[in-house]
């Protein structure tokens, strides 16, 4: 007999009957609000063909770092979870992750796929070893019928509008063929916007980056060996993303160091990382420098900066080698924001026009460096709990240690960061029944009123999302 | 119709109705303890001359870096708030509190101001757009009378001690007034002391070092250009700010750094810092030597000493030039205690005629560092939460992250740590709210009895501040 | 009238009564259960000579570095506990403990104690002033007994296996007699292991290295002048170590930095620290060397690697000098795993054949680094809270901030890890209860079914250290 598999209508909220009862009132008040995605991983080709998914190993399983990491922390290869491996026989692959699926156990993974089973597909049986070919079965029949094709999954799952994420070298064809469906008479008209995301031009380290930059010169006609060039060349790809519906950049660095280097210097250091010619330290000032570069271009444009820095990624040298790329093996380091920023904050600190929104992997520095930093500064406002702290633990450490200095109205309300599309509502769905039980704890602590609460539960949940991405 | 304003009289006690109950019974045996306040920064002049406190922007709005930083960071200028404004209008900055007063949701100035306006002034409705002038007309009038006079409050407020934090350079002429003040026949009897805080003097990046050593030179009569006299000047001023009824020092270090030179290596530092002709690293560790030079005089003249380190001051370079210090651009930095305090430790640790405070805006020191560091050195206390975690969170987090290995008893009570008079029962009685709903918790918890809880409740709120500052 | 001493059964679990029904029915089923000890620093000659622990003060005073460190902290001298000091009456020492016992209220060291006065002593009143007599004598009369010796007490504590900790330099002649009398028909069955520790023989800091590298070189007939020889040397310790029950090294460094030199430059660094002309640099990279190569023997024999950086040991100048090693003034640094790891990473990470646990005293990697690291790398798990951490606070935030990232199934149950014998029942009993009440928590938030939170309590009480330590 398989065991049930039941989502309680009450879950994530807190356990003191009195505030629980609270947290369902302000929960039930923003359960059915649009979902406002202004930062993910969504492919926009999706969208653009509208073909189905194919089976639920390639939907739920390869593509999902969160899962596969787990599995393989615990000795699963990789090659038999298909990763890289055609060969692998995706039944069996998913055979590995129902028989391992107790190892997430207390995870935010556990909760998304589980809501992804039971809402998403209809089944009403945990996920075992057992049950491991019903739910293979299951889900690939469903994927193959119209329901579930993804602008039929974008309208059930009530997305009002959706952001991407693109290189400045992508040509953005798939967002132009979903405006030119939405333009069309009787055309689908779900919401796909793209983000600017442009360290693939700017990181000195990345892979092939001196064929990027030869590749942005050819697609915007500037001489991107020059740093005049490859400042306009920039400005250039940012207007092109902004006609595609950007309305932010997107900037994952090592670190938040920022500079503000006299022009010759500037053009110095450009011309070192250009010619391939640069040190360590050089390729980390010239990140610096182009953080404050793109702040004076969103003076200028208008897009929202979003700053991601503290992944060491790739860490696993043999796994890199053999596999690539985003294989769950990018492991958080210490970050520093005080220092690094001040460079940018010293000239554009005070600036209206700017706006930029600040993640961390290291949650030490939420209450002693960025609620004070985005309680202060009119351009600084704090991006939510970001990928491990993606999280109900990890978005109660977030309130709990920036909102006190920050306030609600410095944050941005939630992302979900995520290519796992199939997941979307479910992360959504975590973001608000936590926020949602924070404020009726402090609704319970009488630090809050109840109309304030109710309040607030709708700016987290689209208010702040949509007037800090501009959407 | 306005909103009612009404403080719940269970607010920031334990949601669960047992625990409550607990906490409500230890909070009910503390709360009409008097005041000591042991370290702040109101200003004597209010005690010495008891004038009036004008307006309500003038009192409540223009001195609270806590309140402007939030109004700033939301984009109002701090121009319109009067902030080095003489011209605007009080009324309308008032209004801009008001209407942005949702901003504060959540922060512990908001619980702060709702104290002052429902229990100090009397105001039973919310303040919003609508309420705002009738609150700044009904503050300013109360303002006028009487009995919102400072000694007034001093009292009614039931502060049995508050010390005021003064420069090396300062005359105490006010200090002098209160003294004699007291000593008439029917005279006031509030007690008002001083401490001796000499960065000014101290620190060589600080405005005006060169300057300062002058002023210490004419004030001592001694002389300040060499390391002898230079010593021999902060002796008499300590003397005299005991005279004062000083039983405390005060260093607002970057760095809790101490250093341990020998006397050849520290004459030598000093006279590159009193020439003007240093490093930052001869700054440093000028500093670093001051804090052990000074832990040396404290073993004589049995003044405790405060360090709170960790500030990287006047972080926004615009707002400085325009606006001066202590604009909420204040930003906490990463700070390390262990290798910083080991050469002081060194030579004094063990040492029972010295106690030491120890303050951090970062809060992963708390189980890490100074938990373990007071937990075992016998002249190492630490100062309740700081700043930006002084907040009901920042309090909880304290005691969780302390008490386990540095005890209760390793600590020294709660610091107010304001100018801002009128909310200082608010502070206190957040404190002891929290500190009576942890205690609760534990006993709920079963970790600790129920009179062993009633006994902590009382030293908490006065008896270990009493002790550990001497008071 | 003395004031009653009871332990309520419902010690430590969740306040909300829902949750702390759940709770009990966890620990109900796993309370009983046998001791799993993989790892502290019990004295094997205990359980081989099975002779009476002496006195109250002798047992449970003079050893305990968590009990005379909070004492010293307050003021009372290390020679008055009798510390260094064979002059000082243990019955004066004890009534030291007793007068000052407040200073314990809200720490583990209260909860430990009081559980060995009323469970294993059966003593009924609070320790106090006026019941240190009792206390004492009543203690020392039962330690008399045969029902309080050493193996009596590892039966009745229901010991399933216990790890000690030693050098390479140490015979194992207790474990060889314990052994021995396993082995005899009739004799005593309790099973006690070793662990091989080698700081002693791998820092190049350690107070008497070279005279260790002569004694190895005595012990194995190895040439321990040589790289070689060396590393030799260690092979047929670990061997020994194996035949003696170890199925873990463990290394105690202070920081987890890792290295892998090529052979040349091994063989030229050990050769500067085996004549003792290194630096400080040289220390530390002959460590992180040292980390790498003992990763390379566990691949070969299969001993589980533990590593325990990140305190600096001997804080205390005075203390050191006069009273030694171990007095109460370890104190944690920050500690940095990432970067640090990798070299060793880089060579070992995926290997199946090798196990590596790690400790930190730096909560902030918990989230940060440490649950990425372990959820990723095959090789990597998670020891418990540890020292500082081992409390009720402590526990709940490694399980807060590493199980979202981590899972359960990358933790190992939970250590002692300590000398304090008479307490060991106590400290897992601690651990069990608030990983029950954790886990009540995750399913009265409907995050885990109850059949899962029942496994996962057996899984964390004794499944996952068994599996994890190959016991």
């Amino acid at each position: 007999m398989a065991r049930p598999l039941h989502l309680h209508p009450d879950r994530l909220l807190p356990s003191e009957p009195d505030t629980r009862k609270l947290a369902r009132a302000l929960y039930d008040s923003v359960a059915q609000l649009p979902i406002v995605s202004p930062h993910g991983h969504t492919d926009p080709a999706w969208f653009a063909s509208d073909q189905s998914f194919g089976n639920a190993a390639d939907l739920l399983l390869k593509p999902d770092h969160y899962v596969f990491r787990m599995l393989y922390s615990q000795g699963v290869p990789l090659e038999a979870l298909g990763i890289r491996n055609p060969d692998a026989d995706p039944r069996e692959a998913w055979r590995l992750l129902a028989r391992n699926y107790h190892l997430f156990r207390g995870t935010p993974s556990r909760m998304w796929l589980d809501w992804v089973f039971s809402v998403a597909f209809g089944i009403d049986v945990q996920l075992e070893a057992e049950t491991s070919d019903l739910y293979f079965d299951s889900i690939t029949e469903k994927l193959a019928t119209d329901a579930f094709r993804p602008r039929a999954l974008f309208d059930r799952y009530g997305i009002e509008v959706i952001a991407t994420t693109e290189s400045p070298l992508d040509t953005l064809e798939h967002h132009a063929a979903i405006r030119a469906e939405n333009a069309r008479v009787g055309g689908w008209q779900g919401r796909v916007i793209t983000a600017y995301r442009p360290d693939p031009v700017i990181d000195p380290e990345f892979e092939g980056f001196r064929d990027n930059l030869r590749r942005l010169a050819e697609i915007t006609g500037e001489d991107c060996l020059t740093w005049h060039g490859y400042l306009a060349a920039h400005r250039q790809r940012r207007a092109f993303f902004a006609s595609m519906g950007a309305t932010s950049t997107d900037h994952g660095h090592p670190t938040p160091c920022t500079a503000d280097l006299p022009l010759a210097e500037a053009e110095a250091l450009f011309a070192r990382v250009a010619t391939g010619e640069f040190t360590a330290g050089d390729a980390e000032l010239f990140r610096a420098q182009m953080l404050t570069e793109m702040a004076a271009m969103s003076v200028e444009d208008g897009l929202v900066m979003q700053i991601h820095p503290g992944s060491f990624r790739n860490h696993n040298a043999g796994i890199f080698e053999r596999f690539g790329r985003d294989k769950g093996a990018d492991i958080p380091v210490r970050t520093e924001f005080v220092a690094n920023l001040k460079p940018l904050l010293d000239r554009f600190g005070n600036e209206p026009n700017l706006s930029i929104i600040l993640f961390t992997l290291d949650e030490s520095t939420y209450a002693r460096e960025l609620a004070p930093l985005a309680g202060h500064y009119p351009c600084l406002k704090l991006g939510p709990a970001w990928w491990f702290h993606d999280s109900p633990e990890g978005m109660r450490r977030f309130r709990a240690m920036t909102t006190e200095t920050a306030g609600f109205y410095n944050t941005v309300g939630f992302n979900d960061d995520t290519r796992a599309f199939l997941s979307i509502p479910a992360r959504h769905d975590v973001a608000r029944r936590i926020d949602c039980g924070f404020l009726a704890q402090l609704v319970s602590e009488h630090r809050l009123e109840d109309w304030e609460a109710a309040e607030l539960a709708h700016d987290l949940t689209v208010g702040l999302v949509r007037k800090a991405y501009k959407l």
